[in-house]
């Protein structure tokens, strides 16, 4: 895997805001422009102004163990720290850009060549996040702007908006990289050397166990990608299963597969919104978009699975989340994922708790997603000369910094995944042990 | 099982406070007495202030199908529905008790003989929680009276005290209908006629397999009660306990106990309270303290648990909880288990939020707690004569009507039993896949 030579910053977690405070960088945004000492090597001890600076942002984020060096050739490091990567910036403007907003600008500048990174990128993006959680707390100014970023909120045309910027620009891209299965979600792996193939299917295993899915019976899926759990929950538990995806390529896709494999009876897809769901089933399944919702619409959410599940169903959600409650990295909701957030425990609670459903398993599958992503990483990469005609550079790196972000995110526990298993309070007819999970 | 003749009103859940608004109850006892019609049956049809105010609870109840009949020989039952127990009540002053405050009066007057009921106990209380979740959304003074009940607040002395009421009412006592590990607290049933102590022994293991014990580790337990999963971690798994209790006459049968199977050099008993807890540990159980805990203590809780295991520990919470926030059944929380609150997932958060813990596995076990009890009140049944040698008729009562009370809680799913696996942040060092706690 050819995972190096990348950039560090969006592994910064938004628990601990990063950045100079804001006085500082302005300050160094005033001062006239120096003549240029590109090519000259700073004296041994000396620093420059930048120098200093970038020193303290290094010191803030609890002294990663990263050298920076800047294009006048000066080398800034955490003292007494084995350096793991570095990082070399290509200007003064770069460097001024990442001081004042380093969680965005940071991957901003390496997507844009103007950044490049000798070392591998996971491990470098997991060295930071720890670091992270080493640094000084966050100033009484740094905490009130983390207050004033609100959690997304999403309404019906936002969403189609949101979901449109990630998952319509091209099935070919997506087919490269996510294997046979196009499931674009954390696998499970049951053993550790299941292939990426393999652990989406038993992931898809796994979840219809969960529910107990059974012949005849039917499923309402929010949020279905290109479709493939429908079809697999259709084809191997014998149910009729009705899909929502607001994405038009992912339902167009679905519904050719779906007839090409002789499953359109058993299966429906719907280009619709979750909160458009009517019916009434006997199970509800949602598999990585609770993360697209937001919080404030936790509890419609919950009106939607009250009003189809009635009394006696079961429902599942799988999403990332957290340990407790904290904005996207800001460049991730930027760039790759606008509107999205990832929900604590907690938070999740509020989509159950309105409705009375009982909690019936949780089960964290962090470290199968960084699994997953590290294979998705590695398909990335053998396709990325493909990527690179389809797009461009730019492209290519940015997707390269978000799928290594996210594996040192779940290998550092500062993103979870969990799997809720939920039922109305009054249905009894829930399995008494969990031991049917694990019997083949 | 003669859990016949007994009462109901200890189901009325607490999510739908009940009790006549209290103008209607005052305007009753307001009015003259009246000469006793006793012996004298009511006209068809004909009803009396009295029977009009019952009606008019048990319609606000939800019209769970229970008939009451009165000293006067009156008869009233919610028209329509079959009924499933009849309940006696022998005076006046009784009824208006349970007019004004039925919460605590039903069962209170149940215990005194003051109110004598037909039927079977469990199906009988069943059928109110039930029908309380249909009845009438509360009145605003009822929401006020609900909010002005605030959660306990148990502070060191305030949880001796609390503690001492119901534990220690005599070893001998409990030894009668908890079977052979005299745990008092939910067991795990592998098969659905497994006995009581089978299924306690599989809970032990249930747990320690979920926290991966190995030889030679050490473990802090939490509330360890008569000690004997302590005892059982040493045995089975190898390991030091520190196990922490602050009721005296446990302490000193757990002691006693270990001495006698030769384990007093594996497990050492504590007699303190779990925010006294020092030391470090590679694990943290408590199974079936946190009810006792109270939420505003759940942050120092967390303390204690991160002090104790530091980043690279684990640990296991198992604690009766609820579906959304509500405090516990009033008649419980004054007669049973003061001081005592099972939390919903969201509050059983707090703990966790705030240390970063990553909660891993959440196993909702309510059904086995119904179970749990069924094999408790069978065993009490048949011990009734010597806890009423060893009591009074009032205390096998109350006694009675707190397990038949708890049944009908967890079937219907007015409570919950939660077991929370979770670990710190950094921690990677956690099993893949939950597969393990299934291969026998």
């Amino acid at each position: 895997m050819s995972a190096r030579d990348q950039s560090v910053k969006s592994a910064v977690s938004r628990e601990r805001p990063a950045g100079l405070p804001p006085a500082a960088a302005q300050d160094l945004a005033d001062r006239p422009a120096r003549p240029s000492r590109a090519g000259r090597p700073a004296k041994p001890g000396a620093r420059s102004v930048e120098g200093r600076l970038l020193a303290r942002l290094l010191d803030y984020l609890g002294r990663p163990p990263l050298e920076f060096i800047l294009w006048t050739g000066e080398r800034i490091a955490p003292p007494g720290t084995a350096i793991v990567a570095c990082v070399r910036v290509s200007s003064r403007a770069t460097l001024l850009g990442i001081l004042a907003d380093p969680q965005v600008r940071f991957a901003d500048a390496y997507c844009e060549g103007r950044l490049e990174i000798e070392g591998d990128l996971v491990q470098l993006l997991e060295t930071v996040y720890h670091a992270g959680r080493n640094g000084p707390p966050p100033s009484a100014m740094q905490r009130l702007v983390e207050r004033l970023r609100r959690p997304p909120i999403n309404t019906l045309s936002r969403s189609r908006e949101n979901i449109h910027h990630h998952y319509d620009i091209g099935n070919e891209f997506y087919s490269l990289w996510l294997g046979e299965t196009m499931a674009y979600t954390c696998a499970y792996y049951p053993t550790p050397t299941a292939t990426l193939d393999e652990a989406q299917n038993a992931k898809m295993h796994h979840v219809c166990r969960k529910l107990r899915l059974r012949p005849g019976e039917t499923v309402v899926e929010a949020g279905c990608g290109w479709g493939m759990l429908a079809m697999h929950m259709a084809r191997h538990y014998g149910v009729k299963v009705r899909a929502f995806n607001i994405s038009r390529e992912q339902v167009a896709y679905a519904r050719e597969r779906a007839a090409r494999e002789g499953l359109s009876s058993q299966v429906e897809y719907v280009q619709d919104d979750y909160r458009n769901i009517s019916g009434h089933y006997d199970a509800f399944m949602s598999v990585g978009m609770l993360e697209h919702v937001g919080v404030d619409n936790y509890p419609e959410l919950g009106q939607v699975i009250a009003r189809s599940i009635g009394s006696n169903g079961r429902g599942l959600i799988h999403s990332i989340g957290r340990n407790r409650p904290a904005l996207l990295q800001p460049w991730i909701e930027k760039r790759i994922f606008p509107g999205a957030y990832p929900p604590s425990l907690a938070e999740m609670m509020r989509i159950f708790e309105p409705y009375d459903f009982s909690v019936l398993d949780v089960e964290n599958l962090r470290l199968h997603y960084a699994q997953t992503l590290r294979h998705w990483l590695e398909l990335f990469e053998t396709a990325s000369s493909r990527v690179r005609e389809m797009f461009d550079e730019k492209f290519v790196r940015m997707w390269r910094m978000y799928l290594a972000g996210s594996i040192a995110g779940f290998t550092t526990g500062a993103l979870q995944l969990f799997q809720v298993v939920f039922a109305p309070r009054d249905n009894n007819d829930v399995p008494m042990t969990r031991e049917h999970l694990y019997t083949r």
